[in-house]
């Protein structure tokens, strides 16, 4: 039995870069892994991407809808390279997968003997879990935090949403940053403040 | 600022033991610890019961109305033994807390400065968080595994429920076992076999 | 392959707790563990003894010469308990395993399949490690640190040799505290500090 | 008090990639990181090389007699970016440092409350410690795994070195890689079975 692993963090904890990093490790070793994402993440281009400067493109950009567990078997057996067989799954914006496809995900670990990693932000703006974050912390076999600091220099576990006023406490819970919303990775305390202070 | 533990872990993880530990470790060095305990749980008396054989009361016994920072407040002024302050506060049966209770939890540590650990089981019988679990999976600064072993021998992460006639997959949330139900801490992959074997 | 674990941590971070815990989870499930307990540990009796009041004593008290795979084989021919082979082998006072039995430990998990939990105290009153610590830490597949606090209420991590002048700084590894020398867990600023003022 | 991390792993686990992240994340938030290399490695220059493709010279380069306390504080008295403090100290290839200068990063960490990453391989090709490893395992307020895998698909734990002839078990603990010698992160199973069919 393999085992679901989510590594989750913060907002810019280096989420994307680990996932590079475990990518390369297998490959290495001469052994195929296959790269997911989720689609939602409305930027939605199918590309892996580390702030470090490297970037690579996902094997299998998922739909909300879509059966993971199907969607792998379909993929390992259109493609030459994954003749041989796959040694890992790795996901990233897991956040944006629905409980069902976590539960695929599982079964794939669990069931297909393939161990599957997800990497993914914990909570979102109001701190509340994702759905496919949610459904991870229930059952995944190991939950591995990625660290990132806040403005004050302590551990971030936060996601603020920050507007022309301050911290934003109303909203759809994905909501892409742009000109008049952007995101800030805070620890408990700068969040508990800015939430205080409101504005 | 001091954090929020989650140690969370399937059914006879050796949570409460943990917890009594703790609790040594600090009376030892001649700091106080204010033990706590949800009331939901119907066994409902006030003992922290370890499988190993060692018991002692709760300080606390919340029920799920209460505030919990200002519950401590009141309980640190009414008794003596805790003039000099306390250095921690436990929580027995975390899953049971309401999510407002984890979020007290979560200010008692980052505002008033005192280390909370929670101590828990992560899902139910349907490998669903209990409310006090999500909450804290949302929130803790440090989510900590208590490992426990399937009767397979691998580590146990759900815990079915058991009728006559094997797993229960309906049902109200919270049910003591009794010579109808009982509980079973399982692998992955004996809890979904169980379940797709059903009966 | 099973794996070999190393639970660490200073004095009176409860060890032989945490070891009789697992051994009882086992049990519940019926399945066999081997308890065992070096004996260069002067106190030498053949017991378990946890702080929180559980004593139990070991299947096997380990002498320095003895080679802990073929003891184990031995111990299970020889007793009627352990017919079913053994799930765990479960190790006292690690820290003063010879490094060749460490080596004869990694060989049950890996070799024999059976996997083995060693718990010991991690560098003595000098901050050395103790010399199975010290070949735990190079070969252990998993190091898990056991907490326990300082005087200050921060993570202890060392542990400090105290005679009636203060911090003693020389001596043999191994001293049982009595009269003229007791021990102290602390944190690694309280040790600095004390170490700096001297006597 | 800050804390000293070694995040220890066998060769080709990531350690070069995950500090430079650390760097990226501190950075990202107007924070400075000094970045320090040990000079033992013969390979000698100043460059962090992640396999990735990332890379960034060192901003301080360690000789063995180097005091490291003594090295950091003039190095910010002499750079006007580091004006503003420092926010964390990352050490690469770690495992050469000296004990003293291990003691000298704790130092830096519990006296000066700076933080300091330590990056580094657990052992040499015959599972003994590096002088670096073994003291930053005695003293590390915290030690994490980085992981790699074995050509069996396991986690590799052991850094064998291979010749001509398989696997060699005699000779310098440092032998930079070359047409004769070259190295391979193996798990425990593997490396054993390794040694046991020898040339």
């Amino acid at each position: 039995m393999s085992k679901l692993f989510f590594r989750y963090g913060a907002m810019n904890s280096g989420k994307s870069t680990a996932m590079l990093q475990v990518a390369h490790n297998y490959e290495e070793r001469d052994q195929s892994v296959v790269l997911m994402k989720s689609s939602v993440d409305t930027k939605g281009d199918d590309q892996i991407v580390s702030r470090l400067g490297v970037t690579r493109r996902a094997d299998l950009l998922l739909s909300s809808g879509q059966d993971l567990r199907i969607a792998l078997q379909k993929l390992l057996g259109e493609r030459d390279d994954f003749q041989r067989g796959v040694a890992c799954v790795l996901i990233d914006e897991a956040q944006f997968l629905t409980p069902e496809q976590v539960d695929q995900a599982l079964a794939i670990a669990v069931l297909d003997d393939i161990p599957v990693v997800a990497f993914g932000i914990r909570t979102d703006f109001r701190t509340r879990a994702f759905p496919g974050s949610q459904r991870l912390m229930e059952v995944a076999h190991s939950l591995q935090e990625m660290k990132t600091i806040c403005r004050c220099g302590k551990k971030a576990i936060f996601n603020a949403r920050l507007g022309a006023k301050g911290i934003i406490r109303e909203g759809e819970q994905v909501m892409i940053d742009d000109e008049h919303v952007r995101y800030e990775a805070l620890c408990a305390r700068c969040y508990l403040e800015a939430e205080q202070s409101g504005s």
